[in-house]
């Protein structure tokens, strides 16, 4: 069966669906897109992925799956072992609540198209693109830090002692953090000790944006 | 036992939740907050939801529940009859990732959180605010559109016959649509024929903004 993952390398959401996949053992032929050069806007991939978006994931026959957060949830119903998820339910929708305090209400304001549309359509300086990214970021850092300092099922990992999608989001939000320059990590002390944990693991550290073959040299790029 | 649920009239969010919990059969008390006032930055709003945003649900003696796709799958766990996804994993993915384009890719940018930030520090004109908040919904309407069309899954409902978390999506993004002047939703059929569907339904219809106690008279206020 083939596995295909259209990528790129500084994408969260696409960083996420390559940790899922490599915690669950899963290899995927990565397909790379330069999104600031639009090839999300292709015809080909847009009959694949109707939002122009990474990542889009070919799991054998069955038609594409999209969307970051489903997708990491199809990995995990398809291929159980290991759990992405806690057992119980309250602690499953803290999990996804985590996740999402990330992935929803900070990511989708940072990705190319939401920039380029700063500075095309708003005018917006590369100074002031820059406050926008780090403002969101950094509100979502606090956020995060808030939430796992407050609750009793903080462990090792953001909800108890082995990673869950929380930890694949919250990674992958804090790696932008450091490419975008946004506030130190180490202001988000519960935050620092998690991301240092997971990257400890291959899974998360061997999927890092500037580990993939898409990357440029330096890591880094204009907002 | 006691169900609360923390809601704005206007918040897609809060209308999701809304919903599911009509759809489940669930009573929940519910406390408006004026977003627009900032009551959800209040100290004990924040010890309740460290993001400052809606909704919140307190469910029984349980920690309160946030981020409002975390929370409709926290429903379809506790609480599966009706359920909220389809059975096969694909099709579930499908449901999720067809919420995600409109609660992922596009509500994000349209909170009143946002329209602050552009106004206040971007020192965005209303003019620009207003086709910031319908680009951001038309293009979501757009993709949306186009899976539903090329899916062979889309039924009465955006997956299949029974209302899913897509649809609950999908009728709080075209009822945001609507507030805020955006594309007009006959440009979309099948999302229109859908949100029909669905607006036929009471647990949809009377949980729409304009029926919430905290909507104003008018059903319209500045961006």
């Amino acid at each position: 069966m083939t596995t295909k993952l259209y990528t790129y390398w500084r994408s969260q959401a696409a960083f996420r669906v390559r940790i899922a996949l490599a915690l669950k053992g899963i290899t995927a032929e990565k397909v790379t897109l330069d999104l600031l050069k639009g090839h999300q806007n292709a015809a080909e991939y847009r009959a694949l992925n109707p939002g122009m978006v990474v990542p889009t994931l070919i799991d054998g026959d069955g038609p594409p799956l999209v969307q970051s957060l489903a997708i990491l949830e199809y990995l995990d119903e398809e291929y159980p072992k290991p759990p992405l998820l806690p057992a119980d339910i309250r602690a499953r929708a803290h999990a996804r609540a985590l996740a999402q305090m990330v992935a929803v209400d900070a990511h989708p304001f940072i990705v190319p198209r939401v920039r380029k549309f700063l500075e095309e359509k708003i005018q917006l300086k590369e100074k002031k693109r820059v406050e926008w990214v780090r403002h969101w970021l950094d509100e979502a850092s606090r956020a995060v830090e808030e939430a796992l300092l407050r609750d009793p099922r903080t462990g090792i990992f953001c909800v108890g002692d082995a990673p869950t999608i929380a930890d694949i989001c919250l990674v992958a939000h804090f790696a932008s953090v450091k490419l975008f320059g946004a506030r130190d990590i180490s202001q988000f002390p519960i935050a620092q000790r998690i991301f240092t944990a997971c990257m400890a693991l291959d899974a998360f550290a061997g999927e890092h944006p500037l580990h993939q073959p898409d990357a440029p040299a330096g890591g880094e790029e204009r907002v």
